[in-house]
């Protein structure tokens, strides 16, 4: 059971349609070398890291093998997800028939290289910004149907959370706005009564008129958009905690302390997940 | 039509499951701004990059607005698949309902700026090896139930596919051998008689040894993994001709000019779509 | 383009599912009948209301018959969701093969008369408390698999909506608090670490004692549950507008005026949707 | 396993999606307090009833945890549906991973007060009926897409059904006659060549010459519609036993009696469905 | 609009599913072969017949080539289901983009091959019995998931269907029977009282015996299983008309002349769809 | 777990769509009977076979079972896939609840009566030809959505299986190489280019000459359609194993002999699947 998000039974199917994209109408290889076995034969296995980083991915390294073999694998972690692991550490013993570890390998090892990518880079931000009070937080540029996977192992590497879609809060860009007859104030009033109260309201400003008008019309949210050191300071104060504030733009392990000296509340940033790549895990045959 | 892969009906639906993942139950800020409208409204944006790269996704982009709109929202690319872009130029013109626009947005840009990245850095690797007559495979390194649309990006960026999935062709690794006994002559045999003609037979091998065992097996492609150069060459040397040469193993920008000498024939690598990250691209409201 | 919540490809699919629900392997009466005609036939017919009310479902119910006759049928509307009618009042006019029509009467009309009927019972309710500046909510006692219908519905007879699911904002509950040890405001502070700064942080209380940690805490939204008048005016007194207020619980027609007068910000009520019934709306065959 | 209708792998999918529907992509009120427990928590609870009613909805509640704890926790019924409950009666007890109750909760009561409504009220309309021989039925006015639900609720209060769907039996109304040239004889004769010979044919009249026609043409049951009591009684003697006589409209338990009186064979009425609410279940957290 | 059964939304979807067998991840002769075209190029071709039959499948033909290219291939049929067709006729002209045409050409064949086959096999026993006033009757010996495309051919070639499932009607076989104390009298009345008044009931009998006891219990339709000519004909003077009289086992094209004569109502065979094969119709490129 | 093709995951949700085809809304029949039992009443059952040949569809048989009844039923088989069976062998017991045991028969029975039939009429062709080093190969005329189990069936009779679906190898026809100008060696080499080099290039040629040009091309199959016995023999040894040799059109048991006899490598034949029919297999009730 992992901590968030990942409910089990929606996991599993997720994992069905993966397998079936990845064997296709049959793993043939495997098929047709297993046609000259007995069927009882046994293979052990250890998933291992070739790099330092943080694990995520547990429970659907799993759900991989109980779907493909109906729970006859035996998958046994020695780390959970959020542990620091370093080269070489052996994660889990994979047990079982050789079969369904070779078929089902590769999408395992493509859930949990990736997850715990993203929470290896993502920690290097966190890591960079908590000293200061900060939060890092993510964004909804994400790999269309993995936004689960990549949102958990960004909340796994220490990132709270933005919105996960387009019903989590309200956010106005200018665009909004500009529809609405272009005055925040009004804009934001307007949406407040067809809001539900259970819904905090965000504002992005790129100017510092626009955080005014923002703070005035009450919102829970600013988010200044691509401003410099400077006006973001000015903002700080101004906002001077009755709104949540928030920064984006430019973001990267070589701004962010800068960034965090603002004494803004969140960070948020696509790169603590688009940029992190994969992190090297492997299989070892016994 | 996209050129290859991509089915529209197929397109289709994966784009609907990815909307719903956005937009869950609504996308509440555009729905209260748009509930003061009076519905005629019209937004004209452009899709411009903000970087250089080759273009990838059109197809795609323009689904995610079909859907949403039930084809109202227009969509006129000025560019096509493969072609080379550059910074500041404009790819195409959006034209509709701004809630359609202000909805898809995102969506949309996330489908091609990963696989735009994806077919810009590929095409990076191809451009390296094509002199010398060498080929750039991609591999089963993939986000999960995105593989349809990183293989696309790979190949229009120059790559030629390997296996889709594992009922593509027989490739047999070492533990599928060990499985058989170990012989790799005797196991290539015993395979062939369950295969389908119609499939080719890969054999991997990490020692010369085994590349001669496999060529008398009769396998029609041989994988050299991670072996250097010498031993490269002595096996291209010693397959002379009479199967095809693949090479996988520490691929990167730097080490490719000289792997590309060695005669092989294809190349394969993970990083082509891993390592991409993403394109910039965004909207420019007119 | 329904105003909010319903996107149309999402709709169309509950529609298809809801037409094989009704029409099993084929609706045998009117295949059997239709077989006998030329296949040009056509009948016009009118939506009628038989009853006073709020009318709600205009899209859905022109979903039903472009779903079943890929677009044939000619459904012309006079009202738009949220409009009053009046018994007797034509609402639409539905022209088109025979086939379809008779097909398709009962689902198009089993979705108006449900929406409608909570449309036209939350409006009772919210005529009520508008007054006093109070706003009504809904709850999630909702027909599994059907909500977004019912609190559409409910949006439209002028409710606020209350979380549609559970990832819409956090709700303390007393056994939440307990599983956190008990205390209110610790365990408040614990989930405002984890939450994410998009989302609000709602308390139930049902004492006073309660109420003011939960207000010390820094709860978003402080849930009065249960409560009687008095304790409900005290609560509202303490609160002073440092949080908003909700009450819930023994909410009726009756009821309702005296818990308005009250001072809080939102009143929430499953009846809206549960006790609303169905609104007597049919068709007329010309 | 449910006495009718309910098929395990059926209603397993049909509580997937609507768990999908509540949990969106979490619950996160319960996610972020679980995150500070040690995970081998229990909570031990109790589902009692408010209201004296008819049980129902046994296995569908139970299904809820199991989808979503991979049947880890305990639910234990000490009522089977179709039992008279008692306010107060404690019906079942759960027990398990305090998670996965605080989030099936709503969903699990949400399917049992729904159904046990439905039960209760069905009742109400059949002990009325039964003691002259005449059997309540219900109609196709059902919730889209929850209909098996509701009408295995109806049986379960004792009503029996009438078509689930429009496969069941052919049902001639005016417009198809209209259609076939307005003879009814004819038209039931037409219908016959065409239809299969396992399925009945139901004539719609509202007229006794129509009642007439119906019976020399064959048909399997005659159904009154909206005819006053004498008409009723007069349609009744006419058929003498050669038709199952039906009628419909202005069904109430008022009107019941007098109705139930009339010699007809069955009674069918969308308000044992429709009008029958939701009964006051809840859980006791001990 | 296909006469009867087949509805184009569930069809249409059928039909995808059975797109993504046939293509898997893309059809890639075509796709690389197309990659070398303008995209404009039109290929004309007929669908003729290479043998005498009943043609069948008209819509499910034009639904594979309108879901491949949104619309764009046209398809002009010269006949309607249920027509004779003689070898070499003409049946159909497909025009349009020779990658749709190519793609769905198997795809568009394999289901009026069957179906057509279906049809034609099957009016070669409607021959026979129709003089005798006879109809013939499929079972639900099908292929699975495949049911609503050989029951519509069985009826386009004249069959009367039986059960189309297990909710059609009640059909008392006799293991049902000794379940319920081996007396079929008392097993229909049980079960006659749990039954919709919309549904007949059918006993499977084998002895003469049980024939009177279901015609006393009153069942609709007897179903007469293995039988020899002797014992049907005595049963169906027992039976009188009071009763349909359905006949099942050993039906071939020879036994065929003489069970019609028996004066049995229906003879129901699997055999009209098990070995119906295919009729061979072929796309002639122009 | 089956030697080729069938994953357990993707079985079972055929199998599901296959339950509720046969199911709908239920099995009346048992569930009213089983309305009366006490619930924990058992059925042994045999499943027999009333004919001889090959045995095929174990796997599929037993899900139904589990699906059905959430594994409760047992079922022990006596005879794998691929065995000879002889009448009134008894191939399976099955044992458990009547109610589980009476609706799944027909759907189990319907899957391993195709798939024997296939398997035991795909192994009279492969008798025939195996002698003279010659294997059968299937094709792509299949029941739409029902491949699965009848290729794999094939595969049981001892067929190599051909072409899965238009991903697994290239095959030109004469169609694909008009499109690309009419050379064939052309045509290869130019779709070559764009080829997966883990995929082969078949061409289909029907006289000497092309065969000559695809041979040249360094075709890796070479198909003769439909020429007579000289020309196949002038080809296989123009060809003399640089290709691999496939024959199709005119296959049947009678020219089977002399076809084999002419040193092809394939003979390829839709009508071991297509004319297959079902063998007869049923429950014995104990």
């Amino acid at each position: 059971m992992a901590k968030y998000l990942l409910n089990n039974f929606i996991v599993r199917e997720f994992v069905k349609e993966a397998l079936k994209e990845d064997i296709g109408y049959g793993d043939i290889t495997t098929d047709y070398v297993c046609s000259y076995l007995r069927g009882d034969e046994t293979f052990e296995v250890n998933l291992k890291t070739r790099a330092d980083g943080i694990f995520c991915g547990r429970d659907v390294f799993k759900t991989v093998f109980d779907v493909l073999s109906d729970n006859e694998v035996e998958v046994e972690f020695f780390v959970s997800d959020g542990d620091k692991i370093k080269k070489d550490d052996i994660l889990a013993k994979i047990k079982g028939n050789p079969r369904y570890i070779l078929t089902g390998e590769r999408l395992a090892l493509n859930f949990v290289q990736r997850m715990s990518a993203i929470a290896t880079y993502t920690k290097k931000f966190v890591d960079i910004v908590e000293p200061y009070g900060v939060s890092m937080a993510d964004t909804r540029k994400n790999t269309p149907n993995f936004r689960m996977f990549e949102k958990y192992a960004a909340k796994i590497g220490g990132a709270r959370l933005h919105r996960f879609n387009l019903c989590d809060c309200v956010m106005l860009k200018d665009n909004h706005i500009a529809l609405l007859g272009g005055d925040i104030k009004k804009a934001v009033n307007m949406v407040r009564k067809e809001n539900s109260h259970a819904h905090k309201i965000e504002v992005e400003c790129d100017k510092i008129e626009q955080v005014k008008e923002a703070l005035e019309a009450g919102a829970d949210i600013i988010m200044l958009d691509n401003m410099n050191l400077d006006e973001i300071k000015k903002c700080v104060q101004l906002i001077d905690k009755k709104a949540i504030v928030e920064i984006s733009g430019n973001v990267t392990l070589e701004t962010l302390p800068e960034l965090a000296k603002t004494g803004v509340d969140i960070i948020s940033s696509s790169s603590i997940i688009t940029k992190a790549g994969t992190l090297d895990l492997g299989f070892d045959y016994l």
